[in-house]
């Protein structure tokens, strides 16, 4: 079957740009879930590299009426498994998909989808425009930021991905090429297919081109660290930070140890003192910047904080930055998954205190750290402590879901948390999520085996 | 018929709760939608007053069962007739649903859908804390304005109603009450189906609770009339404020007639010099706002613009902006209909000139003004050129598409734009919709009549 099949492609996309050899396929099977739990990839497929929406269009029709499944992929740093062929067919990789446009009048990039977030930043920056959510790696492309909906440490001040696109191009699994939105900033023309779409990772259609907003260039910023004694004060200082008009680009959340563990990962030293910090990145005008650090500097020794440290030198925030987001790296090679349960943000302290009790009871380490201001905290269940995953996992979401929150405010559901999605998700809702996938995917060729994709869900459902 | 379901009624709601005379239901037959082109109400509904999402789920089994239209109904500004019962059924009125609470610490309000704006702007304010947006009249009621989408002058720095709401209870027309969301900043938890909800016009489902995101108080605004001698000075001069890292709470564009106009209809007067005017408010720290007006100033002159005059004292911050609310008011009683196309904010121009160019050939009057910074223009069609309206309206939407906008930015579909929405849609982009609704609705007893509703609209299609 695969033999006619890459017949067929290539009379779609050039021979060099499809690829079925097992040692040139082999990037294309993973992504960045952690080892112990990432589904199990075929090694029966056939990678495409398609280089507009038309090849895409074309091969998605073909798949369609043979019934072949197609996993698009972007950048490959999900972290559950959402862009991994668990079943034989097409993976379409976006790589080639790179043309991108500003257009300084209207405060809009065009990116194709498989522009990284590198380059959309590099490109931003160029024409002194800037776009200020980091929402995750910058080797992750725009098709997947924009399907997955991405979050990250910058959604404080500017929100997640959705809040930044205006207008997509989807292919949709049936072949037709669908333009929604646009460079508008209002629009109410129907329902919002485009708003359905991000975040539906990959499975009602492959969005091959992305139309975002950007915002001017940030003059200034200042890094803090808000050292505390206890988590309490800690966290207990946030809203009062947001509630004073503070909007600040990230306020992170952040413990002793992790950030001497990531420091050291790095060959860097974290000098600070204080059991758990803050870490606040402000931007603006200078003298915004510099009111909003006096104003913060008097909330948090109101609020028992110990003395706050001020980066002003670019290169020193950039290390107190790096040393945050390194705290993933330094876990990950130990850790079997990572988590991004989403409670509302006044809930954020309770959270970590259950999750420092179900790891008591289960005598693990489960660290943790997050964005504070938005209620996003993720915890880490090591490998050493795989045996007690499932019920670790199970009590995390637990507490979540009763602090009001959800299993996933960043990552997403993938391979790997369908069957929480419904444990979670009331019967009508993902009734009508199913509903909405047959709609756009009859034979549900799109990334099967992902979230809301029939077969195995209906499967299951009758499990429970 | 009707005897029977009142009947049925009387077991789910209180007697005086329901009305049927017709002295009572009058006011419950129209919306704002200009009488000219708004549609024709039936005589014969009964109009119920629940007080409670269960009453609603209840109402709608009911008329789901028997196949019974329902027109959920929240402060009756719409302009699009979307609130109109066009067929003989149930108008649910959500007056009585008037619960708020406002949750400081997330910076949350959670609002019933009978909530008007008027009412959550004194709550949210009494808080201490803002609702920066001002999506419409404050006699809206807050269901509305997300079943709408709204959107209004302050969309600039903020956005749309759609940014604002961050969870839903919504009851389906099938009876089931869901939860969508929360107070919660990230959410990837499969597909969402809010977003799909937002903007559905009470079509998918009736709205009856929202959790609003709020801001801390500004503590500071400052108001700006910017004058030019031409609109193309005027517009031009807006990507240069916004690409400045200027955010304005409002920037709008007004011609000198209009405001003139709308003075005297308030009994006040416009004395600024000017052909065309910027009307800008900013907000933030009084540092800020100082700051950002210089610039202004310093761009507008080198704009070409006259002397910019500064308004300080609220009550005269008030007045203009009272004036140019009320351009609106003041066009009203002659107007027939009132566009709210949309197109990339550096098009407005453009768009202001081809809708001049079409008042000319057609001999007719056609004023213009709107939210530069945003792209959405509003044009009325008067009275007097009704015999005309057709053919403008046509002209000035093919226009609007012709420069990548939309024919609706603010005001939604409702039962006056769906045969456009049948124009200017993609067959495909229909499809689904008419797909989602037949999944959310299957009897189509939602708001027949208005957006997406199966029958009226494939009868459309035929004829096409």
């Amino acid at each position: 079957m695969m033999k006619e099949v890459v017949e067929k492609l290539e009379e779609i996309v050039e021979k060099d740009f499809i690829l079925t050899k097992k040692e040139l396929i082999e990037s294309y099977l993973f992504d960045e879930t952690s080892i112990p739990v990432r589904p199990k990839p075929t090694l029966n497929c056939i990678v495409v590299k398609p280089e507009n929406s038309e090849q895409i269009s074309r091969i998605l029709k073909l798949a369609n009426e043979k019934r072949i499944p197609v996993y698009p992929r972007g950048g490959g740093t999900g972290l559950v498994g959402g862009a991994v062929p668990t079943k034989d067919g097409i993976v379409i990789s976006l790589e080639r998909m790179k043309r991108i446009e500003v257009d300084r009048e209207n405060l809009i990039a065009v990116a194709e989808a498989g522009v990284t977030l590198g380059e959309l930043l590099k490109v931003v920056e160029e024409a002194g425009l800037s776009f200020p959510p980091h929402p995750g790696d910058e080797g992750a492309q725009i098709g997947g930021l924009v399907a997955c909906n991405a979050g990250g440490a910058r959604a404080v001040k500017h929100g997640v991905m959705r809040n930044f696109v205006k207008g997509i191009e989807v292919v949709l699994p049936t072949g037709e090429i669908l333009n929604l939105g646009g460079k508008l900033l209002k629009n109410n023309m129907g329902y919002n297919l485009m708003h359905l779409i991000l975040g539906s990772e990959g499975t009602l259609g492959i969005i091959t081109k992305a139309v975002i907003r950007l915002c001017p260039k940030a003059e200034y910023t200042l890094t803090l660290v808000l050292p505390f004694n206890s988590r309490h004060e800690a966290l207990s200082t946030v809203p009062t930070i947001l509630t004073k008009g503070i909007s600040p680009l990230a306020l992170e959340y952040v413990e002793k140890e992790l950030m001497e563990k990531s420091a050291m990962h790095l060959g860097e030293k974290w000098n600070i003192e204080g059991k758990v910090f803050l870490v606040v990145i402000l931007s603006g005008t200078q003298n915004e910047v510099y009111n909003e650090a006096e104003r913060i500097n008097q909330i948090c020794s109101e609020k028992g904080g110990l003395e706050v440290y001020v980066a002003e030198r670019q290169d020193e925030q950039n290390t107190i930055l790096k040393i945050r987001s390194n705290i993933y790296t330094a876990l990950k090679e130990e850790s079997a998954d990572i988590f991004d349960t989403t409670v509302p943000p006044s809930n954020i302290g309770k959270l970590a205190d259950m999750i420092d009790k179900i790891a008591e009871k289960y005598s693990a380490y489960i660290p943790v750290y997050g964005h504070a201001a938005d209620g996003n905290l993720h915890a880490h269940v090591m490998k050493k402590d795989i045996d007690k995953y499932e019920k670790i996992k199970s009590e995390i979401y637990e507490a979540t879901i009763n602090l009001g929150g959800v299993i996933t405010g960043e990552h997403g559901i993938g391979k790997i948390r369908v069957k929480e999605l419904y444990k979670f998700m009331s019967p009508k809702s993902i009734e009508l999520m199913i509903g909405i996938k047959k709609l756009f995917d009859p034979n549900n060729i799109l990334n099967p085996g992902n979230v809301l994709s029939i077969d195995e869900n209906q499967a299951l459902r009758t499990e429970q």
